[in-house]
């Protein structure tokens, strides 16, 4: 088993850094808080005997040596990127949980087949930047590294130069290393494991994603001396667009999800009636043909409401990926590894994207989850127990063993 | 008569200062370009024989002296801080006109026997500081000026440090100065004298405001993994809340207007349910009946929509000011210039806000207006010729000269 007490540890030593407003963090990806989460991950785990990979997305690789050079590594981990404002274990506790396995086997003294290698993959949370998962998908070929490089953040900062900045870009090729396997540990951020208590989620399944970026196009003008007819007013528009977006949601309930997280107006000034707005619709589903479903009914709604009100609209596509199905083998290590060690499981579809979404294209992949409470995740209050972590890391631990062999 | 040419000349140049991004303003209060203005403006006094005056509020006050040393003087001007996009005339026309009496004065020789004082009002707009017309509010003695010095912007900055900072902070003490009158220029900022083909407007009444800053309170939760019924969704509950500011504000239709102008998202990330939203509504009407009627529809309607969503609200009154009638004798002398001149000339209700409307309360007010291009203000595009401007600083000045007697 693994050192839940030192796992615990790491958790609350990283999430010192960059931290919240409300007990939580705010560490996103390529700030200076970014850049120093990273370099106490790189000093722990030289500590523990590992060697540092860096590629050209930022993403990092500690290697642990196994005992047969012509074999292929296990890779481990997810991502030490938060939101704004973010939980300390969203994608933190896979990468430290892959180094509590390093440290596990080191304390052991066992040597496996294949090597392990613990991974921190750089903009999960695709807050600063959309979309969410970049590296990862640059990594499995989903995105040239030439687009990620030129995503840009509200203030017009590339990633590209971000990356340069904060020291952490690296000359390694971009998805060149070769997997035998992927395993990524997550919290849920969804309320099922919790509510039925149980310890681990067996992840089977990822739902899809649909990022729409839509821009609301009317004209700027004032408050108090344009009448009522004569306004074109953007920020209406988007309001009736937003209750759009949770209609159709509804309408294929319990298997899809929609809502507007962010949201910018223009020039958003007390006395101006909005002239643009621009928004990004999150629309998910287990099932493509729904995700298909949702995006056509948004567009044709969405029109239909704009052109109606005099406004213009137009629809970017800024995220998204299909429902997932991971790996029949690395599934069944997961769910091996929970019933060898007595732990409650279900098997689960997860409602986040993550990593292993993507890697699961170049690699054979799958997510072990723990419960968190509430469901709450994307949150500062966002809490696991210890507990929780470590039956989380211990089945990750099993799963990695076997999958790489002693 | 005034020189056209002259006044159209200076308006061009004050618009160099802080251009926008589309041919319009960005000169917004207590920034480094409205200090940049204001030191033109004062250089342009002081080079037409007038003293400047300052007082705590950054309120400037250019005299040019009278022939009897008893007589109160005759105020005029507006304001010259522009909206984050707005135009080149909006405020400004008001000042650079009252400057423009100044210089034809000296160029036909008139001493008039009442002093006669231009004034640049601070922060009329209310954007970076709400409420707007805050400095003639002070001056007017509504709001104190402690309560003014520590509102803040949208970083922290307050009102009082920044009046310091840019260097316009005087000694004279607000709203000491007594008034023969008041005339304020200004263009129409509606739609009303251009499809009517008139030339001035004398303005008789304005309208009432109100502003009300609406909290609303969620959850911040993952937009994907967060099923729909256990979502506290502040951005949909703020969109049903503006389709209802929309349907009051119709419902009151054509006296009546509302919208919001000013919404801010939290945490503002393509992946977290907004778990708190905070927008302004902005409600008009030159009826206080409706005001007050909206008002408490609005407060009413909301509640109940967050309440059936499980949202909590709150509501902050961040400006307003009671419906205006302005004074009998200072719209006799509008209306008679405009009838002098032979303009065409019809009544009008002011739709937005204006420092005349706090001035008077504390002196005897009246407002001239100029059409614009398509009723279009808080805009870049806001445009007007070089004649209607003429003419509104030709009646201004016959008005003002009248007042002030030969
Ligand atoms: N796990 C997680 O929160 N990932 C961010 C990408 C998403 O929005 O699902
Ligand atoms: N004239 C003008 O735009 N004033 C700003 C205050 C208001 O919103 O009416």
């Amino acid at each position: 088993k693994i050192d839940g007490q030192r796992l615990w540890d790491s958790l609350m030593d990283m999430a010192k850094i960059g931290p919240g407003v409300a007990g939580g963090n705010n560490r996103q990806t390529l700030t200076d808080e970014d850049a120093e989460g990273r370099a106490l991950f790189q000093s722990w785990c030289e500590a523990a005997g590992c060697t540092m990979g860096l590629d050209q997305m930022g993403n990092m690789f500690a290697r642990r040596e196994g005992s047969d050079p012509d074999a292929l590594p296990v890779y481990v981990g997810s991502h030490l990127d938060t939101q704004p404002t973010g939980g300390k274990y969203d994608g933190v506790l896979g990468v430290l949980g892959g180094l509590e396995i390093i440290r596990s086997l080191n304390d052991l003294g066992i040597k496996t087949k294949h090597p392990i290698v613990v991974t921190n993959f750089t903009n999960e949370e695709g807050t600063r930047y959309a979309p969410a998962m970049l590296s990862s998908g640059v990594f499995a070929g989903i995105h040239t590294q030439d687009w990620a490089y030129a995503r840009e953040d509200a203030d017009g900062k590339t990633f590209g130069d971000e990356l340069k900045r904060i020291g952490w870009r690296g000359d390694e090729e971009v998805g060149a290393r070769k997997m035998h396997a992927f395993f990524e540990l997550h919290i849920e951020q969804g309320p099922i494991l919790e509510a039925e208590r149980k310890d681990i989620g067996v992840v089977t399944h990822g739902q899809g994603l649909s990022w729409t970026q839509v821009t609301i196009t009317g004209k700027d003008a004032h408050t108090g001396s344009t009448p009522m007819p004569m306004r074109k007013n953007a920020g209406l528009g988007m309001a009736r667009v937003l209750d759009l977006v949770d209609e159709i949601a509804l309408s294929h309930a319990p298997h899809a999800v929609g809502a507007a997280g962010h949201i910018d107006v223009y020039p958003n000034s007390r006395n101006v009636i909005p002239g643009k707005v621009v928004f990004t619709v999150d629309f998910r589903s287990p099932e493509l043909s729904v995700i298909e479903d949702m995006e056509e009914r948004l567009k044709d709604g969405a029109r239909k409401i704009c052109d109606d009100m005099g406004l213009s609209i137009e629809f970017e596509k800024v995220g998204g990926f299909d429902p997932v199905a991971f790996d029949e083998g690395c599934i069944a290590a997961v769910r091996a590894a929970a019933e060898r060690l007595g732990y409650s499981h279900r098997d689960l579809i997860s409602g986040a994207g993550h990593d292993a979404c993507w890697i699961n294209r170049v690699a054979p992949s799958a997510m072990v989850m723990c419960p968190c409470v509430d469901g709450l995740s994307h949150n500062e209050a966002e809490e696991i127990s210890p507990e929780w972590a470590a039956a989380g890391a211990n089945v990750l631990f099993h799963a990695v063993v076997e999958t790489a062999e002693i």
